[in-house]
């Protein structure tokens, strides 16, 4: 094992090669690892071939300290991995009864019948060690090619994720004692990337070349990373997040795994509080993002999608005269929305939006990007326009997240305007 | 130059290898390369490091036709594309007239200052071809390393998009006359990877070597592509494309890009009919995946997420000594979900669906993962209850689309039951 244990990844799948599947395993990985004190110096994606699988392997094991492979231990013909590993191995494949019995387990769970596609993932390496997976019906596992140990692991991400820890355990055992490099990460919301650079170039000129900062752009969260080498240096680290906060805190959603919807519900159950929704363009995202927080139910009962007119009128009690005068797309009827949202559902707060998603639907005046939103209590309503043309489905996501977080700031009592309130105010808004 | 070309990625930026940064450029060429015909065989992803940039193209362009870079274009000093290409072909770094011209323009049109960083855009290697870029102010450029052509291109994006076709010049330049190669994507709900490998295994056993099969598992669909590399066996991938109709024709959807939500909007407008939803456990995903279909405003006007029985009763109507006797997750609430939300939308249709999302909320009888959905219309509404226990999003993500599917059967008047249900059904269900 060298002085600096080098990593590699192999990526394996055609859906790789022909770009069917964006991989986002790898960079789970690369993070994960990072954060326990390993780069990953190198990856290499090969179809689903065993003679390009069993090549890679062959040159990686023999210049790296640890190989992690990921993809192809499914069910299928196509999936290979397990059979280059033993042939690079010079190992047998053989049925692993521990495997079995996951598989078996898994089947019956599930009441799916045990084929022989499903007993195909009992078929392992001879000496492999398995890892479990939690999730799926593919085990992981683990074997020593020469100095160099093969981590194979499954292509469903979800199965990754929880395969994580499992496989540090024989990371950790092959490296030994590794110096974590600890991160922060800050999830923003409003803020682009290059806003957020410049803000910090301009304000924050001393940044501390100890404290590497990173920015990964999602939509719609912008993450702001602090990572530190040497544990050693986490006052400076905690000296760069309070600068961040101090210079555009009221754009930091939280930390780590957060999302606008995981914190709305933290602050409503905090204060006993309900939220209801009233969604035209957004078409039930907002509750769905809701929803998908464990515990939701305590803060979320009801939600309102209101596509057309008459349903606004008839459910929500939106005034026809108004709806008739002003347009759906309007400050009063996104307002009574909000309101009969309310009465309806007994809810404390509310979040409303009507707007125009696009592609069709635009006139000269309300173009596709048209939005209105309302947010607050009974008494409390306030309301905003937006210009925000971006493609259907991106605008939906990012009107449901301006709704989510337009509510949090009301919640934390957050008196700054937002940067995106400010850049995507409508003309005529 | 071999009989069969080989091309392979150089991905290079520390981003990717700290996983900062998803790729989905590689995806992009190699969609847009298989359209054109050529498969590409290998990515190789390494961060910033000049030697590791010089090693693996030296070992790439010594068995490569052809060699695309991406990223390492950019102002800063950490991108190092032009330098390890003149260092592997043993060319000087030279400023190239056409470049410098290019970033001069691109500098004028924004009125930025022409600093040292951008100048450093116009070296390149002495003998490399510009590429140019349209939308950025890294060009890109073309040299032969031996008999490989090497690609050098931009990690933005749209910067890369904005160069495809200028890529294929050189390309096809390169590799002479290319074949397309037809691709088939059967879109399949309800099926497994492993069960649709078995029933083709068993009923389809002289499957033709010419047209390869391919499965890609998203949640909830799982796509079954057929590839030939030859145009000549298109007769034989139709054929198979009807082999696969006739196996099990009612778990696809569609082909292509078709999903759950855009095929059941489709199959509504086609009749004039609208649908609502009511929602419990899906919490308005089903609405938000209708909405996201562009178009679909004509055949979606409400949806309802009643979350909390107080919401069941009063805006759906049902009766709350059902609510009482039988619970929230039954067929009787469920079917009153459904007649509540066409009553109050005057859809045509409906989907409800009631259920224990989980983690919390299970009980021995009706444990996270039971789910009754109903669908149909006001005189024929179907209900079935089904078991099928998943981590929270994705149990949400499973049961909105069982939704939708079975809505879908019900307007093609398909009457075999599907797999899943089959499968899935709850024994107390």
């Amino acid at each position: 094992v060298p002085a600096i244990p080098r990593v590699e990844l192999l990526l394996t799948g055609n859906e790789l090669m022909t770009g069917d599947t964006i991989d986002s395993n790898s960079a789970m990985l690369a993070r994960y690892l990072l954060e326990h004190g390993i780069e990953v110096q190198r990856k290499i994606t090969v179809g689903d071939s065993l003679e390009e699988l069993a090549a890679e392997l062959t040159a990686m094991t023999a210049r790296a300290s640890v190989v992690i492979i990921n993809g192809g231990l499914g069910p299928t013909r196509d999936d290979l991995t397990a059979v280059a590993v033993a042939s690079v191995a010079s190992s047998a494949i053989e049925e692993q009864a521990a495997a079995r019995r996951h598989v078996e387990l898994w089947c019956a769970q599930r009441s799916l019948p045990l084929n022989a596609a499903n007993l195909k993932q009992a078929l392992l390496p001879a000496g492999a060690h398995l890892i479990d997976n939690s999730v799926g019906s593919a085990v992981g596992f683990a074997i020593h090619i020469g100095q160099c140990l093969v981590l194979a692991t499954p292509g469903v991400p979800s199965e990754l994720r929880a395969m994580l820890a499992g496989l540090m355990e024989h990371i950790g055992a092959q490296l030994g004692a590794l110096q974590p490099h600890p991160t922060l990460r800050l999830q923003t919301f409003g803020l682009g990337e290059s806003p957020a650079q410049q803000l910090i170039n301009e304000h924050l000129p001393d940044w501390p070349a100890e404290v590497s900062l990173g920015f990964r752009a999602g939509a719609p969260l912008l993450e702001i990373k602090l990572a530190i080498a040497d544990p050693a240096h986490e006052a400076l680290q905690q000296a760069c997040r309070r600068d961040l906060y101090a210079l555009f805190g009221d754009h930091i959603i939280g930390e780590g795994e957060t999302t606008l919807a995981s914190c709305l519900v933290a602050l409503l159950r905090e204060r006993g509080a309900r939220v209801t929704t009233a969604e035209s363009c957004t078409g039930g995202l907002i509750a769905s993002l809701l929803t998908q927080v464990p515990g939701s139910s305590s803060v979320f009962e009801a939600g309102f999608v209101s596509y057309a007119n008459h349903i606004k009128q008839d459910v929500l009690g939106v005034a026809a005269a108004d709806l008739a005068r002003h347009g759906a797309v309007s400050e009063t009827v996104v307002r009574q929305m909000a309101e009969g949202a309310l009465r309806r559902s007994g809810a404390t707060y509310a979040i409303a939006v009507s707007g125009i998603a696009g592609p069709d639907g635009g006139t000269p005046e309300k173009p596709a990007g048209t939005v209105w939103i309302a947010w607050g209590g009974q008494h409390s309503i306030q309301t905003t326009c937006l210009l925000w043309p971006a493609p259907r489905t991106l605008f939906q996501t990012l009107i449901a997240a301006a709704g989510l977080d337009l509510l949090r700031r009301e919640l934390l009592g957050i008196r700054a305007v937002p940067q995106y309130c400010r850049l995507r105010r409508h003309p005529r808004g």
